[in-house]
C-alpha cells in the first residue's frame, strides 16, 4: 500500500440485505434465503464490481422465544450455512474472495483449518476465515452450553483456538508433494511437520490431511473492538472489520490497531482495516434518501419497538406507536450502551418525537451514509486519506438492488478518481488485499520438539 | 421396490482409485488429489453414467509416523474435504446424488445437521450423510482425545448423535417459511420446533436456522457390520454399505438387516443395501486381469509388506521381496481377522509362495471382480437378483479410467438387461434410489415439552 494505495471492497451478503424490513420490500426475491441461485447472482455482481471480498456473517443460533416478534425480524433465521454455499460459489466466480464467520466457541480447530484449506484449495486462493468467539444464548443453546461461558473463557479459548489451526495450516511446506511416481513416493517426509500442541484449551498430536494452501493460509478475519479484542486482531488478523461511528473514532482506532501491530513485530501493511458502512445511494440525494425512508416505513411495529427497546433497555411492546414514550418508561440508567440509550433518551426529552418518529430516526452506531455517488465516494475518500481505513465492508439496506446500484453509480465514481482497480490484477484475495504470502513456519517450537 | 426393482449405483470418489499404487499409474492424474476440477470431471462423468450417487469416503486423520512407508500408501493424506468438495460439486452437477462421510465423534450434531441440510438446499435435494464413529488414533490425535475412547462410548455417542441430528432437522414443519410481506411476517410461529433434548451425550435447547430441506432430510448412509452397528442402521439408516466378502454372507447380511427392520416398525424398503464392489472391467477377461496386475506389480515393496504385514500381525519390513515368509516369522494365531490372516499362512505353507507373489494375489476381504462387462453384470445380477444387494458402491481401483470402462461398458449391458434406468426419472437423491421422503416429525417428546 505505497502511492499506488486503494481501496479494498466488501460487502455483508444477506440475500434481501440488511435492514430489518428489506424482505418487504417489493425489490427483494421471494422467500429466497436459502436460494443458492441467488448467492450466485449476487456473488457474481459483485465480482463484476471488482470486490475484494464476499462475506457471509453468522450465528449458529435460532431464536426459539418471544416468536411473535422474531417471525417478523429475519436475523440469521432461514439461511445457507457459510462454509458450504462458499464452496457453491467458488464454481460460480473466479476472482472474488469468499469469506466467512465461524466460532471459535462452537467447533474444533482441526474441522475449521481443514474446511477453510479445502475452501482455499477449491476456490485457487480465495478463502477467509472471519475468527468470532460467538455470544448468544441460542447458539450456546445449540451446543449444550448452557448458561453462555464466561467472556474472558471464550475469549481465552479462541486466542488458543487461532493458534492451533494455523499449526494445522503449517503440517505441510510447500512442495512436500512431490508425486514421484518413478520412486513410488508421493511426498517428501523431511516437508511434513507433524502438529504437537499442548495447551490449555486444546491438547493436539496430529496433523492436516491437506496440503499448504495457494494463499499459504486463507485470509484472517477479525472484528475485535474491545481492547482484547484489538491485542488479538494486531497479533493475529490480517483484515479487521471496523465499526466505529464516527470519523474520529475510527482514525484513532485504525491508528490504535497499526501502533499495536509494531510491538508484536508486524507490518502495517500485514493488516487491512475495512470500516464498516451502512450505504444507501440514489441518483440524487433525495433518492437515495427516499430509498431509505421507504424501508424503515416498511419496519413493523413490533421490529421497531423490539429493536428500540433493546437499546433503551425496556419493554416498550405495549406501547402506541404514534404517542410520546411516557417518561416513566425511561429506565434511571444504560447497563449495556450508554451511547444508543443516551441518544434514543435525547429524542424523547429534547425533541419530543412519537415512537415512530424516533424509530424512523434512530440508527444504533455508524450512521446510514445516503446521497448520490459523487457524495458517497466523498465519504469514502475522506476516510480512506485521513487514516480511518483502508477499504470498507459496506451494509447495503436491499439486495440485490442496493448491491447493483454502488456497482453501477459508485464503482466508476472511484474508478474516475483513481481509487478503485479497473480491473482483477491477481487472482488469490492476497493478490487483491496486497497481502502478502505467508511464508512456512513449523507448527511446533523447539522446547515442544525436544521433549518428544 | 416392486416388480420393477433396479440396481443402485454408487462409486467411492478417490481421485486416483483405491488401489495403493493408483497414483503411480500413467493414467492418472497427476498430482490430483486437491484438484476440484478432477473431482467435477470425476462426479459429471459418473453422471452421465446415470449413477445414484457420488461418494467421498473421509478419516479426519494423518499419520505422523512411519512416514517412510507411509509416504508411499495415499490413504486420505491429501484430499479435499467432504463437505465442501461436494458443496463444490453441487454446482457442476444436476441429478446425482453427493454423499459423504462426517464423524460422530469429532463433530458437534448442530454442526453436522447444518451443514448437511445447507448442502441438501445448494444442490436441490441430492445430500446423503454416511454417519461413521472413527476408531483410528491418528483422528482422536486431532481433537484431544488422546487415547481413543473406547468402542462402546463411541457407539453410544453415535446412537445420540444422530438422534440430534434428525431433531434438528425437524425444526421446521414443511411450509413453515410462508414470507408473508403484507402482514410483515416470514414463518409461522405454529411451524416452528424448538429442539429440546436431554440425553446422555449431549443437551440442546435451540433449534436449526435452516428450513426443511428438499429431501424433508438429506439421506443417511450406514455401514454397521457389528450387531450393534447392524441394529443401529436398522433403526435409523437409509442406505447401507455392506462389505460382505461371499454372496452367502451378503444374503445373510441383508436379510438380517430386513428382518432387524421389521422388528422397528420400518418396511425393508425405507432402506437401500448397496454391497461394495472392486471391481476391474476390460474389453476381454484377460485384458481386465492384465489391468489388475500391471497395479499390483506397481504396489513398492514397502507398501506391499506394511499391508501383508498388518494383516499376517507381524513385522515383515526387513524380508526379501522375492523368498518365502520364513516359519519363524508366522505368529501362532491372529488376534485381529482370523480369516485373512489364515489366508496368509495357507499361501505361506501350503502354496509356498514368496512375499512378492502373495503380495500380487493376496486381496482382504471382498475379492475383485474382474472380467467383460458380461462377466460383471453376471456378478451384479446375480448378487440383486437372490436377496444379496439393491445395489452396488464400486470400489475402482484406477480413477477416471476405471470409472470411464465401466460407464462405458458395465452400464449399457445392465441397461440392455433392464436391471439399470435408461435416464434420471426424478431429481432428488430419494427419487433415484426410491426412498419415499419422511414426513415432519416433532423434535420434541410430549413429556419434554410438558416439563418445560
Amino acid at each position: 500500500m505505497g502511492t499506488d494505495r486503494q481501496i479494498h471492497l466488501s460487502f455483508s451478503a444477506h440475500l434481501s440485505g440488511h435492514h430489518p424490513a428489506a424482505w418487504r420490500h417489493p425489490s427483494t426475491e421471494d422467500g429466497s434465503d436459502v436460494s443458492i441461485a441467488s448467492y450466485r447472482r449476487l456473488a457474481r455482481l459483485a465480482e463484476s464490481g471488482l470486490f475484494d471480498l464476499f462475506f457471509m456473517a453468522d450465528t449458529p443460533a435460532l431464536r426459539i422465544e418471544n416468536l411473535e416478534s422474531w417471525s417478523r425480524y429475519p436475523l440469521f433465521t432461514n439461511v445457507l450455512e457459510p462454509l458450504t454455499c462458499l464452496s457453491a460459489l467458488a464454481g460460480a466466480t473466479e476472482h472474488i474472495g469468499l469469506g466467512g464467520t465461524s466460532s471459535t466457541s462452537y467447533n474444533e480447530p482441526f474441522n475449521v483449518a481443514r474446511q477453510f484449506a479445502s475452501l482455499d484449495h477449491i476456490s485457487g486462493g480465495r478463502a477467509a476465515w472471519n475468527v468470532v468467539t460467538t455470544a448468544n444464548i441460542y447458539a450456546s443453546g445449540n451446543f449444550g452450553e448452557i448458561p453462555l461461558p464466561p467472556h474472558a473463557q471464550r475469549y481465552d479459548r479462541a486466542r488458543e483456538f487461532v493458534e492451533v489451526v494455523r499449526k494445522f495450516w503449517n503440517t505441510w511446506e510447500d512442495g512436500a508433494f512431490t508425486y514421484d511416481r518413478e520412486a513410488g513416493r508421493f511426498y517428501d517426509p523431511d516437508k511434513m511437520h507433524p502438529v504437537i500442541h499442548q495447551g490449555q484449551h486444546f491438547r493436539i498430536r496430529g496433523g492436516l490431511n491437506i496440503e499448504r494452501t495457494p494463499q499459504g493460509h486463507p485470509v484472517i478475519i477479525q472484528a475485535g473492538a474491545s481492547e482484547a479484542g484489538m491485542d488479538l486482531a494486531a497479533e493475529t488478523a490480517e483484515v479487521v472489520f471496523g465499526s466505529s461511528p464516527t470519523l474520529e473514532k475510527a482514525q484513532a482506532y485504525y491508528a490504535g490497531l497499526k501502533s499495536r501491530m509494531a510491538k508484536v513485530g508486524r507490518a502495517p501493511e500485514d493488516l487491512c482495516v475495512l470500516a464498516g458502512m451502512p450505504v444507501v445511494v440514489g441518483e440524487s440525494d433525495d433518492e437515495a434518501e427516499d430509498k431509505y425512508q421507504t424501508l424503515q416505513a416498511l419496519l413493523h411495529p413490533m421490529v421497531a419497538k423490539q429493536k428500540l427497546g433493546m437499546d433503551l433497555e425496556t419493554d416498550l411492546s405495549d406501547l402506541d406507536m404514534d404517542a410520546p414514550i411516557p417518561e416513566d418508561r425511561i429506565p434511571a440508567k444504560a447497563n449495556l450502551h450508554t451511547a444508543y440509550f443516551a441518544e434514543i433518551v435525547r429524542m424523547i426529552r429534547e425533541e419530543k418525537l412519537t415512537l415512530r418518529q424516533i424509530s424512523q430516526r434512530y440508527e444504533r452506531g455508524t450512521r446510514t451514509v445516503r446521497g448520490t455517488a459523487k457524495r458517497v465516494a466523498d465519504h469514502m475518500e475522506e476516510w480512506f486519506a485521513t487514516g480511518a481505513a483502508d477499504g470498507f465492508m459496506l451494509i447495503l439496506h436491499l439486495q440485490p438492488k442496493g448491491l447493483e446500484d454502488f456497482v453501477r453509480l459508485v464503482v466508476p465514481e472511484l474508478q474516475r478518481r483513481g481509487l478503485f482497480r479497473t480491473e482483477y490484477k491477481g487472482r488469490t484475495l492476497r493478490d487483491h488485499l496486497g497481502l502478502r504470502r505467508p511464508p512456512f513456519q513449523p507448527p511446533v517450537s523447539a522446547a515442544a520438539r525436544a521433549a518428544e
